[in-house]
């Protein structure tokens, strides 16, 4: 529902949230869970607004609110974002409009809720909730074809594809905010020629892009959530890296899925973009008329007219050796949100159909978001063609696969001519040499 | 370690704990979380002797523990399982040592314990900790030999399986407790002949006979577990029904592994038995000589000589109509989990041979325990031989897969000359309808 939220013309009292290319205006609004850097202080949620963070916990005592907004903001005070993705829709609306006039220009509230702005340079970021159980999907059917490609060059999709959303259950404990590292994983390799596996440090290391989806209100297990009441389920969005051990992979995989190849970490970008601000950057979704429609439980008019998100997003990467001599990150790709073969309500209504309860702060990872053209791969396993060949950088390196010291950085935002640009905030990680083997 | 908690002469002044068939012995004080039936009082952690519950609760402020214990007692008195958990092997030693004197026939405790008892017929139980991540291995040779002989009459195990643990996450929040019922799932069906798959109710829905390992102190993110600490981090043993739908696997599970298939619910017995009660039926632990010997990590002298536990399993059936004319469940199979191809410990290490972080309370499945005979099958899947051949129960009904108002139970227990039989008491769930199609 577009409304006065998302008027590309209003501004806001923090002055850099309308600068041109801010990624945090007045319209987007996302939360996260900081705590002021080097303290021991209790984490809590803040509202990014320009190059500044709202402290719900000073903002909720010094600002003016009505009792229906002070009772949501309570639990983000106390650094329980669970607890308000859990409202119904309405509420979690509520609070946006609210936070909404009390940011924008001129709002009466300016002189009390400028003590509550933090400088995001000051602030340590964490996961933003509780992660109860965290499940990838394989929405990306470029990457699921460019990498079935590589296994059966005949036949690169299943025939299960274009009808299952398909999905696998991942790791939360492993996963972790933008802005840290990521250890090289050791693990079990054998070369498709070797006779017998050996272990050490995994050499085809890779990214993937992804977004992460976080589901707002449950449903009660054995109750399945229809396609009509699935966006009302869905909280917001993050970029999310799904680092991935390739050479660990192909050896661990059947018949069971990834494993060890994937659950050694997963980053999240730091700010939860609500599915309110992405409101106006929804598009048409349909299958191609040559492909299978969707079976009636993964339809509905409203997916087909609007089910569909147009997000651009980019990797970035930069190599220690481009660090060492402060150049800046080199972009790798592009791609976009709209290529997915399957919506966001698509995944959480599969994900139901049989009864499985999800939970406020679940995660859903959309798979790797690589697009139809083969220099909008969103792996490195797909840029370097199964690590057959080189991606050139502009400073003269090349990559098959990461580095130690390589930083990934990955980068999203929506923009469209009538509204204002959203964008998501870095997803970055450094990769850190494996643990000696023992 | 075997000590003085293990002798089997020792017995309880709760006299049921003395009986021959009790599960529940001295020598076993396994955990559970409860409240009493039909209250809503918070859940705390409750030790089942005999047919009675140690309410720690209660316990904590009636008994006299030294202060040591005291500090032990506080969170399972508050319901914090997790906490406890997490404390290291010694400390757990020390609690069953002190609950084991303060249940001593002679223990001068008993007058002040007493009023600490609950009869467990009078006790509702809950999930015991907090799940934070679920695993499933895949240990079960004879069940990976017979399912692949399903799929691959030639190959039946993949050339991966001697060499790596096989495993992939499951779904922590749709694990319940013994005692309720499944709904059966509705799924993406699609039969080999079939043009198109389908959406409707499961046809093919089976259980999995499994043990559930919990993590006890668990480790950071990026520093593995080796062998020799794998024990440590251990904390009990229980039940497992692995619920799945062999319909909706056969269409959904290439190339991530289960989703749908197995996330509608899984269950767990009760009471979890710890690794100490469990210590005198440790038993040598070998591949054959004619198999791959695990790579290094994976390998010990203390896993050849005690990595095995030796487990009886068994699963039990009361159909709807037994149900009804007061007729016991009918027992369909027994096994062990000797018949394991990898210990727990190979199971823990390997999972965080990557850095992987375990936290405390997460679980650990084994996979499905079959045993080598075809009668020793830990799911229908086998017993019916994918479907093929009837299972004719005493009654005179037949099943090749579950029919609505069926009762699954598990069972288990350890005994051996010279040590008091451990039980793990019922896992039990009653399959109930599927929701009407939309």
């Amino acid at each position: 529902m577009i409304d006065h939220t998302h008027n590309p013309a209003a501004l806001s009292w923090v002055a850099s949230a309308n600068e041109e290319g801010s990624e945090f205006p007045l319209q987007n609004l996302p939360y996260g869970l900081f705590r002021r850097a080097g303290s021991n202080e209790n984490a809590r949620v803040g509202i990014a607004i320009g190059d500044q963070i709202l402290d719900t916990k000073i903002a909720a005592a010094a600002g003016k609110w009505s009792s229906a907004v002070s009772v949501l903001l309570q639990p983000l005070a106390d650094g329980d974002l669970n607890a308000f993705m859990a409202q119904p829709a309405a509420q979690r609306r509520l609070l946006r409009h609210a936070l909404f006039e009390a940011l924008s220009a001129g709002s009466p509230q300016e002189a009390a809720l400028r003590a509550a702005l933090l400088p995001q340079a000051q602030a340590q970021m964490a996961v933003p909730c509780r992660i109860g159980d965290y499940t990838d999907f394989y929405t990306g059917i470029h990457h699921a074809t460019t990498v079935g490609k590589l296994f059966r060059p005949d036949n690169p999709l299943l025939p299960n594809y274009k009808w299952v959303p398909i999905g696998y259950h991942g790791r939360s404990s492993s996963i972790g905010v933008s802005g840290g590292t990521v250890r090289r994983p050791l693990g079990q390799l054998k070369s498709p020629d070797a006779e017998v596996p050996g272990f050490s440090a995994c050499k085809r290391l890779d990214y993937e892009l992804e977004l992460g989806a976080f589901v707002a209100a449950g449903n009660a297990l054995g109750e399945p959530i229809p396609m009509a009441q699935a966006d009302e389920h869905l909280f917001g969005l993050t970029l999310l890296n799904d680092w991935s051990a390739r050479d660990v992979q192909a050896w661990e995989y059947q018949p069971l899925g990834p494993f060890l190849a994937k659950n050694f970490g997963s980053t999240i970008s730091p700010w939860i973009v609500s599915m309110e601000a992405l409101e106006p950057f929804r598009i048409a979704f349909e299958h191609p008329a040559s492909d299978p429609q969707p079976l009636p439980y993964l339809d509905s008019a409203k997916n087909r007219a609007e089910g569909g998100y147009d997000i651009e997003l980019e990797v970035w990467l930069q190599t220690e050796s481009m660090r060492a001599k402060g150049e800046p990150a080199t972009r790798l790709m592009r791609s976009n949100f709209r290529h997915a073969y399957w919506t966001l309500a698509q995944m959480l209504t599969h994900h139901a159909s049989n009864g499985c309860n999800l939970q406020p702060g679940d995660l859903l990872g959309t798979g790797t978001l690589s697009g139809p053209d083969a220099a909008e791969g969103g792996s490195l396993l797909e840029l370097s063609m199964g690590g057959k060949q080189d991606l050139r950088l502009p400073n003269g390196e090349t990559r098959k696969f990461l580095q130690d010291g390589d930083t990934v950085i990955l980068r999203g935002y929506a923009q469209r001519e009538g509204a204002r640009r959203i964008g998501f905030g870095d997803c970055s990680a450094t990769i850190v040499a494996a643990p000696a083997l023992s």
